[in-house]
């Protein structure tokens, strides 16, 4: 029986993702050979990269804005050092906002290059909020936030205006909804929530912002250099970009980002409205704050948990259990869940109101 | 028809690889649930893992003997500068030998953290054969050397004895032939070529040789991060690391690498004696440096060029075109390519002969 995937990432793809890449493992375009031993340098892989590109840009209404999209290897933790390395000017400052374990780690790590200014941070209340209100220093060489926050449930529903470079780990809610991507000036996320499996990350770019340090960047680390080569600077982790093709392909039959965002709200609306209405159970984080990809909640009364758990793993759920910093529920939704499976949980939900 | 995929790398892994890879895309192990869609930290990953990292120390005979396994994202390109960062004291300097385009590529890098003494290079020969008889600096905080230079066809046949930490890039040979794996201290290889699918890098590591740069090391540059995380530092990319898995697990079924070396030597010798044969053809490096794992060639007469690369193509072969730095032709023949492929070469080549 195929699982109701509630998994924090790597998480739940579309059923036709694992049905063709399975099939390009075993002959990749009736060549005679598997995906998994092309060269890199391949006219069909090329063609691969070229199109996922391509398709990053339409999807996010980026075209002929003067953005670049690179598939690198090493995950979204990777950028934490990039970023900073490829921005922050030598005896510069950059200003981060911190909402939580990924923004924290993304500050951690721009320290190593210079003063590291954050603008505000909600850890105190245990990241239940995203806070308001903050000042970006206007002299800073750029602002960096997370757009979603995987672990605590929270997600930023406006970013700031502000006049320096604009930085976004968008990782757990890229492609999930409509923004004006035009206003970030760098994006980057893990491949393996909305995009695609493990092992590839999106880096997008606006290129003037780049070479503007004064730093010299080993080769790996510099974003100019894997512009220059089309993001195959090195030999990319084709299966991952590959597979990332087919859910971008996917989404954009579906409608996307406008419409798979309509869906989204949907799922996001029936599990918060169950969680609000049914007295066994709360959410932990501020109503406005709310994230429409992992929802947070917790049992009012702890003595349901044993009785909760086997009733939602019966009914074929995997996946949720929360973060060991958060303790509770972690519903995490992406693109592929679908909305039957949210239901199937919400039944479980009143089910065991019924029967307490 | 399955073609005989003499390709550089990526390259061909064994077909039993393709198979249980494309049936775990589809349901890993009877969980209902896609090797790509499964959390990294669930039992059945962790598992994977654990295995892969195992049987690394077990085939390279390198059990109980101070030495950790690292599955990375990023590509072997990124252990180019990795090495220095973990290695190159602060005002140190690192020694290295020039055997080809990898070789210098890790030497860029590592003229970003100090001072590089290159000890010897065969660039004016234009790579064709293993400079020996150089002396490495006693004082150099490491020596690092190339074992297999996949563009030019050489490999090194004999390493040098030296009293500091003796790093070697192998990711064109590794698993390929019996060494003292234990006279080196860091070991990296790229998975693309005799381990599994692009995307995954390996590193061994003698874990008393880190630590002692006095440089502070960005998270994700800390090979000792990686280590007291099990691999496990950031989300590793899961599916190349199942992969290379599958393919670790069939190199020990054959024997290991002691069984795979009889079939590479067999391989290799039977096409230079062809090469060394037949009128048409000459190889391109100095014998006693001629690589196992790439056979460059070239025809005396490039009159034949067309009708030679119309057989081998009809045939069934692919990949044979040699790098557009050396010209000619490459046989890449990793331990996934049977000797079987390598006849139909030969069978090619006399009869090309015969035909002239």
């Amino acid at each position: 029986m195929k699982k109701h995937n509630y998994s924090a990432g790597p998480c739940i793809l579309p059923q036709e993702v694992f049905e063709k890449s399975a099939q390009a493992i075993l002959d990749f375009n009736n060549s005679g050979l598997s995906i998994l031993e092309i060269s890199h340098r391949s006219k069909d892989f090329v063609a691969v990269m070229d199109e996922a590109r391509a398709l990053v840009l339409e999807l996010l209404n980026l075209e002929g804005k003067g953005y670049e999209v690179l598939f690198l290897g090493g995950g979204a933790s990777l950028e934490f050092l990039m970023v900073p390395y490829n921005l922050m000017k030598v005896n510069g400052k950059a200003a981060y906002l911190d909402t939580g374990t990924w923004a924290s780690g993304a500050i951690k790590e721009a320290k190593h290059f210079g003063e590291t200014v954050v603008v505000a941070s909600s850890k105190p209340e245990n990241y239940n909020h995203i806070p308001k209100g903050y000042t970006i220093p206007s002299d800073a060489d750029y602002f960096h936030c997370t757009s979603n926050n995987t672990i605590f449930g929270t997600q930023m529903k406006s970013f700031p205006e502000t006049n320096i470079p604009l930085v976004c780990d968008m990782s757990s809610d890229i492609f999930s909804r409509v923004l004006d991507f035009s206003k970030f000036d760098l994006i980057y996320a893990g491949a393996q929530k909305n995009m695609g499996p493990a092992g590839a990350t999106l880096v997008v770019v606006k290129t003037e912002i780049l070479g503007k340090t004064g730093r010299t960047i080993p080769s790996m680390l510099d974003y100019q250099q894997h512009v220059s080569k089309e993001s195959m600077y090195n030999t990319p982790p084709v299966f991952p970009v590959y597979a990332s093709l087919l859910t971008l392909q996917w989404l954009k039959k579906l409608g996307g980002i406008a419409a798979i965002e309509k869906i989204n709200d949907a799922k996001a609306n029936l599990l918060y409205s169950e969680i609000d209405r049914n007295p066994l159970f709360k959410g932990t984080v501020a109503k406005e704050d709310r994230s429409n990809m992992n929802v947070t909640f917790l049992l009012n009364d702890e003595a349901h948990q044993e009785k909760f758990d086997s009733m939602w793993k019966a009914a074929g759920i995997s996946g949720l259990a929360g973060h060991r910093s958060v303790g509770g529920y972690r519903a995490s939704m992406y693109n592929a869940l679908p909305l039957e499976s949210v239901q199937v949980l919400v039944d479980v939900m009143q089910e065991l109101e019924k029967n307490s």
